[in-house]
């Protein structure tokens, strides 16, 4: 296991005070605290890429951040945020295959509560798996995911309705 | 896509310095941590609504922060943590009937880890599923969670034993 | 439920300024980030304890927080960062069973995303159900993680790479 040293090099430029090379950069100024909540437009059962209006509505923002935590939080039981495949929308379908392979639905579904339609017990189970918030590290301005990484909404519910995101950022 | 406008307002109203329409509310004003760990009482496998316990512990510290984040952590790896519905008990019910249709149990099992009951490696695997943490934004001191939104812990051992909960605050 | 009396002692002889008993301990005094890439050498398909290669890179900068977060993020998506047992090396291997049996692969797989592999489609599933990112408390210089909790690294492809994880620490 190694260090990533291209990685240290660039944090020590930005942060304060420069530390010696192999630790870990480290500053005590000014924290800073941002919030704010996203209302996404309402989008159809499966898996979606949000990452450009994730950073639509925080971009500027962010970049005055040079080392802190992105946290994207949904506001609801029935749909989900995970990290995965920025690049070819098959590994969104797949993945939605998959979520209806594995959480039965109709008749032959053993849940009790139906008063809300088959695709909503469905919907809250897959919720729990995905979960419904994702922590990402800001460096230098930016979210610092891997190079094929993003930000999906993964919708549960067959009627589309609009879902709320809470963005918190916190850094210096 | 558009920005919670009404959000917004509120949020203005807390933070200093205030901004402008349409950006994020920030401030670098006076960062807060507090840390509490909660012992929360045996409960039989399944799964249990746990907001009221955890906001009765720590609902007095939140009050004191405007903008913040609020980590949720159990020191446990046969038990998890979730956030789903916080109305309807059979949402529960049925979450912990689909757990165990999807992780087998008793003689047919492949687990060789079964030393320790034939429930055992099955709450481990789940505990993975669903995690151990959770992070949930703190908005004019309280948790901002969506309305039907509450806090599981999913007990996936037989025999009861108490669980361990980190309680992690910050914020301004 | 209750307070865990024991931790509230040991944590108020570390923050200030010092609390009634009985109440979180708060602090406002000087918040600290740190920020490290840690490259992890490539390990064969399954799950893996990584908290030693962990601590050994963040260790040292871990002994200046007094109470935290520490923020542990992979930028990939066909591995996946989990917490479960520390101890005994078939809960990594039967928790690799589970993970196989419930994600199919090769021809008999409904993926449409195939073109990197039979394991890679899968690999992206797997990477949504456990997740990418971690959050655990920190007190008085160290993780905050139960006796039996260890981080994880659950790589998911069959030829081994580098795995790059991005760890946050802030506190005080």
């Amino acid at each position: 296991m190694q260090s990533s040293t291209i990685f240290l090099s660039s944090v020590r430029s930005v942060l304060t005070p420069a530390t010696e090379r192999g630790s870990m950069a480290t500053s005590s100024n000014g924290p800073k605290w941002a919030q704010k909540t996203i209302t996404l437009p309402p989008q159809r059962r499966g898996c979606h890429l949000i990452t450009p209006k994730i950073l639509k509505e925080i971009g500027q923002d962010l970049s005055g951040f040079n080392c802190g935590l992105a946290h994207v939080f949904l506001q609801h039981t029935s749909a989900s945020l995970t990290i995965n495949e920025n690049y070819d929308p098959d590994v969104q379908a797949d993945t939605e295959t998959f979520l209806n392979r594995i959480v039965p639905e109709g008749s032959s579904a053993p849940w009790r509560h139906t008063m809300e339609g088959p695709d909503d017990m469905p919907a809250h189970i897959k919720s729990s798996m995905f979960g419904c918030q994702l922590t990402i590290p800001i460096t230098k301005g930016k979210l610092n995911m891997g190079t094929w990484q993003g930000i999906w909404l993964c919708e549960h519910r067959d009627d589309p309705t609009a879902r709320r995101v809470v963005v918190t950022l916190n850094g210096i």
